[in-house]
């Protein structure tokens, strides 16, 4: 169960060093909250550290929107995508940069979810593109891609994957829960699910329920995809082509929502890309932020499924704790809770901004369960919970400290 | 000179009546900051009011991005489009709403820029579709429309086609300049191109230079139309067929980016379109927010020109007064304004931020220039100009009531 860990010139302090991905096949069908029975799941995952005798050091890590199991060390598919990119991080780190697992910065020997005490796991969510099954994997009941018929899934969905994986592991409960975004949402599905099964959660930079403006920018991300013409109603894989065009505006609207004003500002100003004027062009970028947004755009699209974004996207739009269960009260949706949770977000994030943050701290102190949020000054947005490692480590070490005996 | 004035049961009090627009083809081309000399330009255009025999009384109302000649009264091609819709503002105003121009609140009178004192001059902006030369319009060296050989323009160039319009006008003098947003802009390029000519500018909601987060929303909006297929690099008229499903994505993005989150947040929340409860589906709108977002897309691309969204956005985005005029510095930019000059911003705009007005103030104050700014606290974001009529109007009656005899 542990990974295999090869230290060496091109392995950082503190990595968790060469990784792979592996997989595994549910025995039995996932029940999801459509209704639909989905059997023939595989579920891509990496760990990292060693299980305690215990098995009571494990930490589950659940990533966000364009995420995969690779969530830290070096990969050896390191050539072909760049995964840290995949969540809007600067993707300027150089070669090197471009092999990290997403959250390389949080997970190692002796970083924030520290393998020398814990056994990190991570895996790609189910819907996904990176190994788990999803829009693209074979459909057992026509031997062709599901595309647009694989079954609507909700952050619930993920959530009940994961146990069912776990429990193919032999782990019954879990130290920790943590993610960002995304990531969080299903730390907090899990400890409203399986409330006896969860010691404590980390939800960073994440909410009960996306504002509708959020909604509204998924929404227009999906519909960039799905009238793109190669979409083809869902059916593109057998097609020779995909709908890149759509994917790479949906890619640049998320960049722009998970970046702030002021970030942009400062990383790229008015500056001009290819002269010291305006070259009077409809077509090619003049601004830095006009090249930047072509080349995430064109990046995005190799490494990542349209249907997977679609059917991510929808989920996360869908998540609305008070709505699943508390009939409308946040307060009432958390009442079951008993794992520690602990909350971060960032002053600057404005797609998760910490109000959503807040009013999940407010519904639990009212239920007198433990709980505490930081939010951290920071000018990156939505983007901080990838980038301001440095700050999160000790907030998160010193929470997993005081972890009950 | 003077609009035909009906009135009678449709027509509400204040309101300039019934009004058409009007065309005129100017005598010379017009030289454009890319080096191209535009030949065969017409301008669409309605006034309201009566020119004075000192012609001393002159407004000139700039429009913005979606935005025609038609700014007052009840247009008779009312039935064909919503050009009041075109700018953001709530399209459910009733059949009666859809006839108004788009800035109907601000201009009659009594109103804010009143008729019974001014003659208001209200044009199409070059580059349109509503009637003045565009890029829809036949290019007289081909017999064809020009589509993406249609030069790239400026904001200055906008400017240059008013000053040649209202030469055949007769009007050498503005008693003031006034616009929101794009609007704004070609008041500010006014008063420096023509400092001795004009009295006094209103620019609300407006810039010096549209900030690095406005560059890249346009930009994914114009990359939206242009990877759609229909576009056909431009030309597209002769096909049969526009770049709609592009448009609308770009009108979507618009939207979202002239509403603010708390206002999105009052007028959807996160209420769902058709049922009590989600109903599992990828591709049809959920959420009150997503029909919304639909419904604008669908009726705007009935009335609007892809290519002249296209050239306008790039225009509003390469509009940089520093740049321009003052080797970087906005306040050696604004070193020949001789108007008075009233700013107007909303506290809830983060298109146009207040930031933008406060520092064409500061510079203009530098110089010791005759400068205003009023920052309205308003929860409606970028579409404050177009909404918050009652608010703005007491502010530019007086600042109008003040002009140097």
């Amino acid at each position: 169960m542990t990974t295999r860990t090869v230290t060496g010139p091109t392995v950082a302090p503190g990595s968790v060093g060469i990784v792979e991905t592996k997989f595994l096949d549910l025995p039995g069908p996932v029940r999801l909250d459509c209704g639909v029975e989905l059997g023939d799941v595989r579920v891509a995952y990496e760990t990292y550290g060693a299980l305690s005798a215990e098995r009571d050091n494990v930490i589950l890590v659940c990533h966000a929107l364009s995420g995969d199991a690779h969530a830290a060390g070096l990969s050896r598919e390191a050539e072909e995508h760049s995964t840290r990119d995949g969540f809007g991080a600067d993707d300027r780190d150089g070669t090197a940069g471009k092999a990290l697992g997403w959250w390389d910065g949080m997970i190692g020997p002796g970083k924030a979810f520290d393998t020398d005490q814990y056994f990190v796991v991570s895996t790609n969510l189910l819907g996904g593109c990176r190994g788990t099954t999803g829009p693209s994997s074979l459909d057992p009941a026509t031997g062709r891609p599901y595309g647009s018929d694989f079954p609507v899934i909700t952050v619930a969905d993920m959530v009940r994957t994961e146990r069912a994986f776990l429990d193919e592991l032999g782990i019954e409960r879990l130290a920790l829960v943590a993610g960002g975004s995304l990531g969080g949402m299903q730390a907090f599905e899990w400890a409203i699910r399986y409330p006896d099964q969860v010691d404590s959660i980390v939800a960073i930079a994440s909410t009960h329920a996306i504002h509708p403006q959020g909604v509204a920018w998924n929404a227009i991300a999906r519909e960039a995809i799905m009238r793109d013409p190669a979409w083809r109603g869902g059916h593109y894989y057998d097609t020779g082509e995909a709908p890149n065009a759509g994917m790479g505006v949906a890619r640049m609207i998320g960049h722009i929502t998970y970046l702030s004003a002021p970030g942009l500002r400062d990383k790229f100003g008015r500056r001009l890309q290819f002269a010291d004027d305006i070259r009077f062009t409809l077509t090619e970028p003049e601004f830095e932020v006009e090249s930047y947004l072509r080349h995430q755009a064109e990046t995005f699209v190799k490494r990542f499924d349209a249907n997977t974004y679609l059917y991510t996207s929808r989920a996360l739009t869908y998540f609305d704790l008070a709505r699943q269960y508390g009939d409308g009260s946040l307060t009432r949706a958390l009442d079951d809770v008993e794992a520690r949770t602990l909350l971060i977000a960032f002053s600057s994030d404005w797609l998760y901004p910490p109000s959503g943050s807040e009013e999940i701290e407010a519904a639990l102190r009212e239920l007198g369960k433990p709980v505490e949020l930081h939010v951290i000054e920071a000018p990156y947005g939505h983007d901080c919970f990838l980038l301001e490692e440095a700050r999160q480590t000790p907030i998160i070490r010193r929470f997993l400290a005081e972890r009950r005996p």
